[in-house]
């Protein structure tokens, strides 16, 4: 199997993250993004939406979306369980992935598409006050995090999990690239990412 | 179990749709969301995010989300499967409805929070300028999914799914209640929507 991956984007990081934790190899194929090769139609082709990651099955076909990708990657190889097994884990760790996703990962794609690095591009209409909007949504959310950490180690639980994946690759995106570092104050959100970020997988 | 359920959002809609195609049934609790009652302290003990629908099991514990709950019910009666088997299908149906998910209904959601209905309720501050780009972002979507509905006939492949679902109750909004109707002209669209629309479950 193939992944194409940008290193420096948050998403492959997170297929790259689980397949770490999963110890499963496959080939990295780095995808030229400054040069708009995931815009081109050989790369349409493998994903209509044009983003990166894309897994490569063996039989030359695709699954797109980092979160696809990953449970594709648990069918196959479904021990350490990163998505849960009873009914009720299945269900809250995506809870807890995709209130991280849409409540905290897309007001951090809104600042990052209204921000100074993509706005010098010229590709994406400048929107300032939805910059601010997703700013305060996003602080607003860290703050609902910093207190849930308090009483559990995880994102979803007791247990390391595909959502702690997402909080890790979408808060050091932020820090990184957006000025949306979490303020030093969340101690309980920083007691996480350092819980977290101290698993080899994370440097993968 | 119970679904606390708000009958004119699409999120609880999609729920009720899932049951339907499972032959599922649980106790229906209408949330009074004109009230404010999913920011009450005793709705956000069920769901910190406040909002519908939220599952309450039979041991008191919750999971929120509509694409949770459904897992939930997937994994408590697998058949008829609505979110796939193989690696490869699991993979495909969850690329399908995280598009649909990130690349129409997110936008649909910009152009509500920021449309006349929202806009009158003085909750939120309006940018007319998010609204203008999730609108023409909505569209394109839209032409996609015509040329992908003209080479099969589910948003995921042969098989009604998930992602048939979530594609339905987001269009079904859009066009009520948002003034984005598919042009009637992305006739493959409105066959798949024909199609879909037929089933019974979709009553529900």
């Amino acid at each position: 199997m193939k992944l194409y991956d940008w290193t420096p984007a948050p998403n492959p990081r997170r297929v790259r993250i689980f397949l770490a934790e999963k110890e499963m190899e496959v080939e990295l194929v780095q995808v030229d993004v400054l040069g708009g090769e995931h815009k081109s139609e050989a790369f349409l082709a493998k994903n209509p939406s044009g983003k990166v990651p894309v897994l490569e099955l063996d039989d030359g076909t695709h699954v797109a979306e980092s979160v696809a990708i990953c449970r594709t990657l648990e069918a196959m190889r479904p021990e350490p369980s990163l998505f849960g097994t009873t009914p009720f884990e299945l269900g809250r760790i995506e809870m807890a992935n995709r209130q991280l996703e849409l409540e905290m990962a897309t007001p951090i794609g809104i600042a990052w598409v209204n921000g100074p690095i993509v706005g010098r591009t010229g590709r994406f209409q400048q929107i300032p006050e939805a910059k601010a909007q997703a700013e305060g949504a996003t602080r607003k959310f860290y703050r609902r995090l910093d207190r849930e950490l308090g009483e559990r180690p995880y994102m979803a639980g007791e247990q390391f999990s595909v959502a702690d994946i997402t909080g890790l690759c979408m808060i050091d995106f932020a820090s990184e690239l957006v000025a949306l570092e979490p303020d030093r104050e969340l101690s309980n959100l920083w007691a996480w990412h350092e819980r977290v970020s101290a698993r080899p997988s994370t440097k993968a």
